[in-house]
C-alpha cells in the first residue's frame, strides 16, 4: 500500500492532476462567493447568491484556472499560490457566459448541461449575478494575490483582457459579424483574418491572461513570462477551432450546451472558412506551436505540453 | 489686473470650484474611453466605443468624482492625484446606471436628459457597454493610481463597495422590494430600516467609496480616514432622501429623466415611509452629521461642508 504522502509526490498523470487540481479550484470558489442567506439582514440577497452559485459552481472544463495553476507550476511557483486567480479567472468567464446567454445577446437556455442563469432565476437577476462575479474577480485578485506588487499586475492584465479592449470587444465584434446587433455596420461576411481577431479577443485574451497571471504570481523571469504569452496565444485560438468543430461534429450531451447554433445562426466560425479538415489542421499547427514556445521552460512545462495536445482532442 | 498664478491660489467659491473640477473629470473621462474609429482592425468596435461615450460623457452631476477630488485635498493631497480614482468611480456609477436602464430591470428610456444607452444603440451593446465601464475602470484605478499600494487599496474599496455585498446587492434587494424580481421572496411592504438597508449598498456604498479613496491616495492618517468616512456615509443616504424628494417634487426638464416613477412602481422611498416633511428633517439631519464628522479636518474640510449642505438644496 502506498502512503498517501509518498503518493503526492509521484509525478501523476496528467487527467488525474487536472482532476486533483479542478476540485481544488471548486472548493475555494465555493468559498469565495457570498453565503446563501435568507436573512433581511443578509448583506448579498440570498436570490443574488443563489443565482451566482448556479452559474459559477455548475460545472464547467475550468480551463482558465488551470491554465493559470500550471503556468506557476512551470514558472517554479506553487499551484496554491496561484489559486486567488485561478478563481478570479473563472469568475471573469462564468460572469461573460452569463451575460452572453441573455435574449438580447445569444439567447441560450442550456449551459454547462443546466439551465442559463436566466432561465433558473430571471434576466434582472442574471444581469446582476454576471456584474457580481465580475467585480468579486477584481475583489478576489486585489486582497488575495500575494505579493501585493504580483497582485496589483493581475488587476492589469485581468482588466485589460476583459475589457472593452479585450472580451468585451471580441463579443461586440461577434455580435455585429453575426449582424445580430443593429445598425451594426459590420460586413455581410468576412476573412479568415477578420475571424481570427474576433477569436484574440472574445475568447482568447481571457486563456492568455491566465499564463501571464500565473507567471507574474511565480515572479518568472521576463523570458519565462515571453514563453508562456506565446503558449497562450496559440493554446487560445486552437482551443476556439476545436469549439467550432464540436458545434459541428460534438454531442449534446456531452457538451452541455445546445450544438449546431452556430451555422443556424450564420456565425462566421473556422469550418465555414477553412473547411473540416482545414480547421482540424491550423488547430494542430497551433497547439504544435504551442509546444515549441514552451522549449525554454524544460521539464517544468510537461504538463503543459500534455496540455495542449489533450485539447485537439476534447469531446467538450 | 489680478494675474492667472495670483488668482489660482485664491479660495474660490464651491460653484466655480465644483464647475472647474467637473470640466477637468470629463476631459480626463474622454482620455480613458477607447477612440471611435471604424477601421476593421480597431481594437474596441466603433458602436461599442460609441456607446460608452453616450453614456459617460453625457453629463451628470458628478458627484462622485468631485467627493474624490474634494476628499484627497481635504487631506493634504492633490485634486490631480485622485482624478485617475475619481474617473472610475464615474464609469463603475455610469455602467450601474446603464444596467439599471435595461428592459429586464427599470426599463427607463431617459437619462441625464439623453436615450438610455439600450434606446439610442441596443439591449446588447448597453450590456457590453456597462460590462465595458465597469471592467475598464479597474484598470484605470489598477494602472494609473499612484503610489501602487494606493492603487492596490483602491481597487479592494471601489470592487467591495460596487460588488454583491455592496452595489450588486442594492440593485438586487431593491428590485425585490418592488416585488420585480420574479419569486423573489421580498416582503410587501417593510420599514425605514429595511430601506436604509437597501441604500446603505445600492447608492451609499458607492458614494462612500470616493471619500475613503481619495483619503487612502492622500495617505491620509486613520483618524482622517475615519472622519471622511463618517462623512461620507452620512452624505450618502441624505443624498439618496433627497433623490426621493425630486421624485415627488422635481423638474423633469432638469433633473433628465422622469419624475413620480417611484410612486407608479409602489417603490419604497422615505417619503412613503415617513411623509415629505419628515424625509427633508432627516434629510438636513444627516447633512449636519457629515458636517460633525468633518471636525478632525478644520479648515481643510469647508469645501466638503459646504457640499453636504448644498446637496440638501440640489434641483437635479
Amino acid at each position: 500500500m502506498t502512503s498517501s504522502a509518498t503518493r503526492a509526490t509521484e509525478p501523476a498523470g496528467l487527467e488525474e492532476y487536472l482532476d486533483r487540481a479542478r476540485r481544488r479550484v471548486d472548493e475555494t470558489l465555493a468559498g469565495y462567493l457570498p453565503e446563501v442567506d435568507a436573512a433581511p439582514s443578509a448583506l448579498c440577497p440570498a436570490r443574488l447568491a443563489l443565482a451566482m452559485r448556479h452559474s459559477l459552481l455548475g460545472g464547467g472544463k475550468r480551463l482558465r484556472p488551470l491554465l493559470c495553476l500550471m503556468a506557476a507550476e512551470a514558472c517554479g511557483g506553487t499551484a496554491e499560490s496561484a489559486l486567488p486567480a485561478a478563481c478570479a479567472l473563472e469568475m471573469v468567464h462564468t460572469y461573460s457566459l452569463i451575460h452572453d446567454d441573455l435574449p438580447a445577446m445569444d439567447d441560450d437556455d442550456l449551459r454547462r448541461g443546466r439551465p442559463t442563469c436566466h432561465k433558473a432565476f430571471d434576466e434582472a437577476t442574471a444581469i446582476l449575478a454576471g456584474d457580481g462575479l465580475l467585480t468579486l474577480a477584481f475583489e478576489v485578485v486585489a486582497c488575495d494575490v500575494q505579493p501585493a506588487s504580483a497582485a496589483l499586475r493581475c488587476v492589469q492584465i485581468l482588466a485589460e483582457a476583459a475589457g472593452p479592449r479585450g472580451m468585451v470587444a471580441g463579443q461586440m465584434a461577434d455580435l455585429q459579424a453575426e449582424g445580430r446587433a443593429e445598425a451594426s455596420g459590420g460586413p455581410a461576411d468576412g476573412t479568415v483574418a477578420e475571424l481570427e481577431a474576433i477569436h484574440r479577443r472574445k475568447t482568447g485574451a481571457l486563456l492568455r491572461a491566465p499564463l501571464r497571471m500565473g507567471a507574474v504570481i511565480a515572479g518568472a523571469s521576463e523570458p519565462g513570462v515571453q514563453a508562456l504569452d506565446r503558449y497562450g496565444r496559440a493554446v487560445g485560438l486552437a482551443f476556439q477551432i476545436v469549439d467550432d468543430l464540436l458545434d459541428i461534429e460534438g454531442d449534446e450531451a456531452k457538451m452541455g450546451k445546445r450544438v449546431g447554433k452556430d451555422s443556424e445562426l450564420g456565425k462566421w466560425t473556422y469550418p465555414r472558412f477553412l473547411g473540416i479538415d482545414g480547421s482540424r489542421e491550423l488547430a494542430r499547427q497551433l497547439a504544435e506551436e504551442a509546444v515549441a514556445a514552451l522549449e525554454p521552460l524544460g521539464s517544468r512545462g510537461d504538463r503543459l505540453r500534455g496540455l495542449a495536445l489533450a485539447l485537439l482532442e476534447r469531446d467538450r
